[in-house]
């Protein structure tokens, strides 16, 4: 077995058998395959695609370079949620809480942002005292007081995926359908976790642009996460433009103890509930009443018992931006696009977010929407806040809102975008 | 400019714009590309292709990455072969002495053999005292002294091929015709021949395996020369069979003496008359008789010359292998197939060529041929004989010879293929 001959293979449009997958992942794992050759595998499995039963193995090998998680001494039922990632998602903050105050376990193993999409641990972090790496003692602790943890994934789980990961980062692989799939789904699957729902995101801020290509991905890993034994459904939801009104780390703190307090948005309440009765309705609860445990203070309740868990003072003041720059309508009418993608990049530009692994954030950075796509605005009012610690970063991120970023226009009939758009199961 | 966005331009069925070509040429170069991104862009470029504008684009970019020769001084002008690479392919040394004899200067450039084709350098080198490292003023005293050198290319010459060709060598990306193309031709030019011959093998035993390949990738080369103002002509043929009836160092540097002394097997004396014609006419000495100067004796004369101006002894007996296996006939009838492919990976295999770069190879060690394509064979008749120093390799290279990689048949009517194919100009 060689490197260039799995490489051929693929190249060629043929089919990886099970025995060039093993090899190829453990040999790389080993460091007896290098990253040329594995970046060179990449793109050709991005460009020439793979069966159903390639993507089966290359997970189970993923699977297979790691240790499991084992939560067999958990007297609940595990369930989870994953989000392909967006602009203004911290969903997982309030649904965790939620989740284990209907009586299911939540093990969400996070990861930190990159790019111009955020991440639960750079939000969690914003907390005072909060901590993301926990031991596995530590983390079966936090589940036992709490219902559920947020932390960092363990070195453990899955290294294939990890060195595979930060290659395809930076070799322009990314976006291949198998490669998403199985390196959410190895880690998934590894972390031992009984049931997952998946939320799949659609639109300028998500990696899936299309609905097909979304469908694609969410029918691949419902049926790896089956195939494991996991019962997995996923849910197809629009990013076009950011989930809720801020997207920034502390920003998002702020409005997920909003919805825990039984405020918030609507469009974050509205994929809370629903991401958090298909978790229940997987982990054999599907008479649990998510929105009774909110208005009731209950999942409240297990935020503040996760987060002192975890060494953070829930009644701490979270930390705020030392400047602020906010934005005006031009025109009155009503406001049809407030693209994702462009709000993303904003915030990431503004210390939210980090342009290299090694990088810091601020805590405090970000944007605040002060409309929504639908909402009628008058010229003149606030439409954006951008919030940063460094303001010389104003222009620049503005230069990502300029252009077609937002759009109002003189229309008495706007419909706006369903936030869910498909189920798969 | 970044690598990621330059890969995903390709990635993406797109076009390199000029700034992105040279941008990442250089940058790899001096190793702010990392082997992994290019090895990602490799596979996008032999999946998605290159439009002629890019690939011209690519070849000046290896150019400028190093250093360019100058032939000026030199009072004949100056032509080259190049060859895609074959089994038995010793053409180069009787060819370089023959049209240095009739009048045009020859700076031939040349290379190692990696895998089953074997290298100009490998075989010269078994010429006892022979050097083939030279400084560039040592090369312009050979050619001015014989009319013609063969040497290695500094390693001043498009250094972005050199490590690009050693990163494609283990990644699989070898078969990409714009990279083979601008490869090539990127030396070719730097090396500043004014008249260039392709001599685009085609079969079993090349990179091009079929007809439609070998011409588009012939039309590259062509059309890369004639924009960087090289008079350039390629001919395609054929490589289904060895050439002549040795492949091996010493076995052929042996066979191209006796096409040098006027005798030698027809097809290699074809194919050096029919080159050395395609070289004068493009060096503008149309004139030329090259068969007069292989039967008068002066290719052999610029033969010895260039040999002891290279610190060899022309007349000092060339290496014999230890020890010697015969294959026989097993039946009589018409020799209808002796593969190109199998005979070269046998030799290979014998010790005549390398695994690895810095292996070294046999200087007897190789495969004789007793018959060629068309020839009657008697049973029990000597087909092949096997040359090697280290006898326990011989089973591994009768393996190789297994199977259907000879064939004799009872057929009356046996049509072998033209040596030369086409001609593309």
């Amino acid at each position: 077995m060689d490197a260039i001959s799995v490489i051929r293979t693929k190249r060629d449009r043929g089919r990886l058998s099970d025995a060039q997958i093993d090899w190829v992942i453990d040999a790389y794992t080993r460091g007896e395959v290098a990253d040329e050759q594995m970046s060179a595998l990449a793109m050709a499995i991005l460009l020439n695609g793979m069966e159903r039963e390639e993507i089966a193995r290359w997970t189970a090998a993923m699977i297979a370079s790691g240790e499991r998680m084992d939560f067999s001494s958990l007297t609940r039922p595990t369930t989870d949620k994953h989000s392909t990632g967006g602009v203004g998602d911290k969903i997982t903050l309030p649904l965790a809480p939620l989740v284990a105050a209907c009586g299911a376990a939540v093990p969400q193993l996070s990861g930190r942002g990159l790019g111009h999409t955020g991440g639960t641990l750079d939000k969690m972090e914003s907390i005072p005292g909060w901590r993301a790496l926990l031991s596995n003692e530590e983390m079966l602790d936090v589940l036992g007081e709490a219902g559920c943890v947020i932390c960092a994934a363990g070195d453990g789980l899955a290294p294939a995926d990890r060195k595979l990961y930060a290659l395809r980062d930076v070799t322009g692989t990314v976006e291949a359908i198998p490669l998403i799939a199985s390196s959410i789904m190895s880690k998934k699957i590894a972390e031992g976790t009984g049931a997952l729902v998946l939320d799949v995101k659609v639109g300028s801020g998500a990696f899936m642009k299309n609905l097909d290509d979304a469908r694609e991905l969410a029918g691949t890993m419902v049926g790896l996460g089956t195939d494991h034994g996991v019962r997995t459904v996923a849910l197809l939801t629009d990013m076009s433009t950011p989930l809720g009104r801020t997207a920034g780390n502390a920003l998002e703190v702020r409005e997920s103890v909003e919805v825990l307090a039984g405020g918030g948005p609507a469009d974050v309440v509205e994929l809370t509930l629903a991401l958090a009765r298909e978790m229940l309705d997987a982990a054999g609860l599907p008479d649990a009443d998510p929105a009774k445990a909110l208005a009731d203070g209950s999942a409240m309740d297990h935020w503040r018992r996760m987060i002192t868990a975890q060494g953070g003072d829930p009644d701490a003041p979270l930390p705020v931006a030392r400047e602020r720059h906010t934005l005006h309508a031009e025109t009155s009418g009503t406001l049809t696009r407030l693209d994702a993608y462009a709000v993303g990049v904003a915030a990431w530009r503004l210390g939210a977010g980090r342009a290299r692994k090694e990088d810091p954030v601020q805590a405090g950075a970000g944007v605040e929407l002060h409309a929504k796509p639908g909402d009628r605005v008058s010229a003149g009012a606030p439409l954006l806040t951008l919030h940063t610690d460094t303001p010389e970063r104003f222009d620049y991120a503005l230069e990502a809102l300029a252009g077609d970023a937002v759009e109002i226009t003189d229309t008495a009939s706007f419909e706006p975008v369903p936030l869910i758009l498909d189920r798969i199961v």
